[in-house]
């Protein structure tokens, strides 16, 4: 049965936006991520990281990212409806993010398409904003998000 | 003292190619960085992920990203030179990458050109392509990298 509270294409109308919680990334958890995916001296090696440009330990962009799309998925935006996703476009580190920082990512829907071929889905663009503590954008990106229609889940439902 | 074997700017002109070693994602580490970073039914709950479009557990797109670039950080080809990224465009998702799949990393430099305003360091644009162990190609990107150039490298060791 499909949860009348979930989010489905029908919701996600351009402009809408979403709010995620917060997340701290401490000194730990940036050299875990990095050490395993991406271990550059300024992600895993805070004497080298003072030396660097970056006066001192950053973290990964990867993780980053990562970090920032999992609080959009702990909020539920797109539990319902997500069928994947094709790719993103314009990602952009635009300032380091240090230990402690606190981030948070601001969703907004730029553009929402039915599927022609297939009627039970269709295809969003969100842009994604990460900010810090400070509200400062660390990171933007767009991406396009395949999501079920509410129809397709009411008729699915019917058939049962 | 610079390491003669390392690369800089200067090695990394339009057309060279790297190839990188490849990596298993075992079933057990999709479903530890999923649940961590994109709890998605599809990624974390075998159950729901044979139900799925899928109709089996695949990676996280993001750990797939985050485990090839390891690849190409291990095989150091930006050891010496990498003072960060500004972003990546173009990121594609293009087959599902399911459990016990083997990743290589394939990269070619697209664009390269010396800072007008910092004599140290150059600007190169690398296509990367993910392939699975039947040679097929489930993720695409280009990222802009800022590389410190040989030349600086040799200043400031004869500075010392």
């Amino acid at each position: 049965m499909p949860d009348r509270d979930a989010l489905y294409f029908e919701d996600f109308h351009v402009g809408r936006r979403f709010v995620t919680r917060g997340v701290t990334l401490s000194e730990a958890e940036i050299i875990d991520f990095a050490f395993k995916y991406d271990p550059q001296p300024f992600h895993i090696d805070k004497v080298a990281a003072a030396r660097s440009q970056y006066g001192g330990l950053i973290a990964s962009g990867f993780h980053t990212l990562s970090a920032a799309f999992r609080m959009a998925i702990q909020q539920n935006i797109f539990t319902a409806a997500s069928m994947g996703s094709p790719g993103l476009d314009e990602v952009r580190w635009l300032k380091p993010v240090y230990p402690d920082d606190t981030l948070h990512m601001e969703l907004e829907v730029v553009h929402a398409e039915p599927s022609k071929s297939r009627p039970d889905r269709g295809r969003i663009r969100v842009a994604y904003t990460v900010k810090n503590q400070k509200d400062e954008a660390v990171l933007t990106f767009t991406a396009m998000q395949i999501v079920k229609r509410r129809a397709a889940e009411d008729a699915s439902d019917a058939a049962e």
